[in-house]
């Protein structure tokens, strides 16, 4: 039986747990050949052999024994650099890097094409849940009409401490962070990119298309405030940070990053803590929902567990969604119902609402329901990025849905 | 591309589904060529050209155009002939029947492997969840500690309406059966044999291992009271129906189907009505849930159409499990926890308990709660069945788990 010999790029906390991970398996044939860290001096939980390790880049990439890179380093750049590097070396590579991943998908798949290595990411959204895999292979066809989740583990827990422990917004964004659940830079979570890059990734597999992250709206929850969690618990409604793509007629769909107002019967309602949970819809089957941990250091490396074991048998993705005929293309025409809660940012002079259903006016702060474009909320994204207003998505185009 | 050339015996609700789905996709590459019926003559809701249909079970088997035989009839004995006849021949075949497939998967993996041909069957097991895709593909490692689910929907919905909406056992049966979801013959759902026969097949790909459905402990709703149903309530738990193969150490693993007091934290006490939901745990990712329609004609069909369009890339199940080393073995000499309700059979005297915590007589009904050896239910299973007596498992020795 064929082995796998592994070069593994990184060694924090998702490069440990899959070395600890290898190490837990007996039927794997796997094996680690060659760690590269950036500093060989660091103190690790995990201790290796010292000849396990190196500090340069190349010896990985230039080792005729490894067939397979694994790279899990936190640099997008650099794992740019690398998962480039060995594809255009003919070497196949496991990566868990969204940010990468979103941004250079369309290269990468050329570059497969081309040397014929493969590129597999099921770690890259949520973690442990196969998606990816999912929907690559089991929705392989064309009655697919939305994917929608809470992909991000770490502002889902924020927002979880906040709705259901009453917790201050600081307090539980402090929590995340002692915890490990948020990014070094909490803004990559709780402003929603980490969720857009997900939600890039899943719509290549979901519908055979790229939307580069740049032209998708993706609000996050760093301006939410007590007035915005009053209003969504007299409503009895939890504010989840909700990544969607959906199929709005058979040439269009859309998709973006958004809070928005979840009611109890939805399957992502009890989606809690640092928790990821994706419904899948299509034609046929309705609604599939996974349930899972969506970060962390184990699950993150037994979803690249199975995509090394996926290569002892030279799985690759096909991408065979983005050779159907009458695909869906990439709309923001399409009306929102929104809720906007401002103080001094004049939200309704900014953004041109076809119409509005509720307008309060107070000393501290103003609200309005209405509707508006997608593409309207793209044009001015700038200007709502303003610290005191918070915008949230209410699905009434979405009746029934989740 | 290759087109894939279709067979289809049985064009009952799933088989009809499966020729709808078909139509309805426009990047399927596959096409009805035949369809075996047992009555030309039987009027049907989706009408097709006569010229597709036949009555000949053997013009399907001896026609060359056809490179796949998708079988969905209800008879597992006929389903068993047109399976085998077709691998024999070398035709790979798509099935979606559980009967069938839990008595006869060694034999039919070792026809696999000795024609060539490929047998594919996601459907027999909770409809629209891909579990045994999953379980094949991406939890294909030696890390996976459990499957557990609710696999049987008629048996759920009948559930469901007792202990959510007040409804009397017998007028639930009677609304399951109206709307299609209990089989034709109940005793199938209800006494558990569908969800046993699902986690036959599951088992083999969880864990590598075939377990012969007689040799599994199996006991279902049919016998359930109001006293029964009052205690749970009192417990602020629901009696579901489990279905579970749980590794139990390293070098074994136990299974069985039973009712079970489910407590409110777990995963699947929110799985309500026709719905499945299978919980897959694991060391390093925890746990998964998947969760969606086990049945029905279009939820089926659609899973019946994942496997046809793997087959246009010539996807198999390798059944890799069952060459790993250190595979865990089956044992039924495990201690459970269980709850007895009885009025004439004497359960106390019938059951070897190895302890008793609570022990309730009255006129009408007694009850008691105690420890006993799966062996010595499975052993004396055939007492067991008297009509004025309960059991249900209580999760203790999976304390935590779900």
């Amino acid at each position: 039986m064929k082995t796998v010999k592994i070069g593994l790029y990184g060694f924090g906390v998702v490069g440990q747990g899959v070395y600890e991970v290898l190490r837990k398996t007996r039927n794997a044939h796997a094996e680690i050949v060659k760690i590269c860290v950036r500093s060989l001096d660091k103190v690790r939980k995990v201790e290796v052999p010292a000849d396990l390790l190196t500090d340069q880049e190349n010896e990985i990439l230039e080792n005729p024994e490894i067939n397979l890179i694994v790279e899990v380093i936190d640099d997008a750049e650099a794992s740019y650099r690398i998962v480039k590097g060995a594809l255009e070396r003919g070497i196949s590579v496991v990566s868990a890097n969204k940010a990468m991943l979103a941004n250079h998908l369309p290269e990468l798949i050329e570059l497969q094409h081309k040397t014929g290595a493969a590129l597999l990411y099921d770690a890259s959204s949520c973690g442990s849940i196969p998606v990816i895999r999912n929907l690559e292979e089991y929705y392989d066809n064309d009655l697919l009409l939305e994917v929608k989740g809470i992909l991000n583990g770490s502002s889902n827990y924020i927002l979880s401490r906040v709705f259901d422990h009453q917790c201050p917004y600081e307090e539980a964004l402090r929590q995340a962070q002692e915890l490990g659940f948020a990014e070094s830079d909490p803004s990559f979570d709780i402003e929603g990119f980490d969720a857009l890059f997900k939600l890039v990734i899943i719509t290549m597999h979901a519908l055979g298309e790229y939307v580069a992250p740049e032209r998708i709206f993706t609000y996050g929850i760093s301006t939410i405030h007590d007035s915005d969690i009053c209003y969504a618990r007299e409503k009895s409604v939890k504010i989840k940070l909700v990544a969607q793509v959906v199929k709005v007629s058979d040439e269009h769909f859309t998709m973006f990053v958004m809070p928005e107002f979840v009611t109890p019967k939805k399957y992502i309602y009890s989606v809690d803590d640092e928790y990821n949970g994706v419904v899948i819809r299509g034609e046929c089957y309705d609604r599939q929902f996974m349930f899972g941990k969506g970060a962390g250091s184990l699950p993150t490396a037994s979803s690249i567990l199975s995509d090394i074991m996926a290569r002892l048998h030279d799985y690759r993705y096909e991408y065979k969604k983005s050779r159907f005929v009458d695909r869906p293309t990439y709309t923001t025409d399409i009306l929102l119902r929104i809720y906007a809660r401002y103080t001094t940012t004049p939200v309704p002079e900014i953004l041109p609402f076809e119409k509005i259903y509720e307008q309060y006016y107070s000393a501290e702060s103003n609200y309005l329901i209405g509707d508006v474009k997608l593409s309207e909320l793209i044009a001015h994204r700038e200007e709502l990025r303003d610290k005191d207003l918070f915008l949230a998505n209410i699905p009434q185009f979405f009746l029934n849905r989740d």
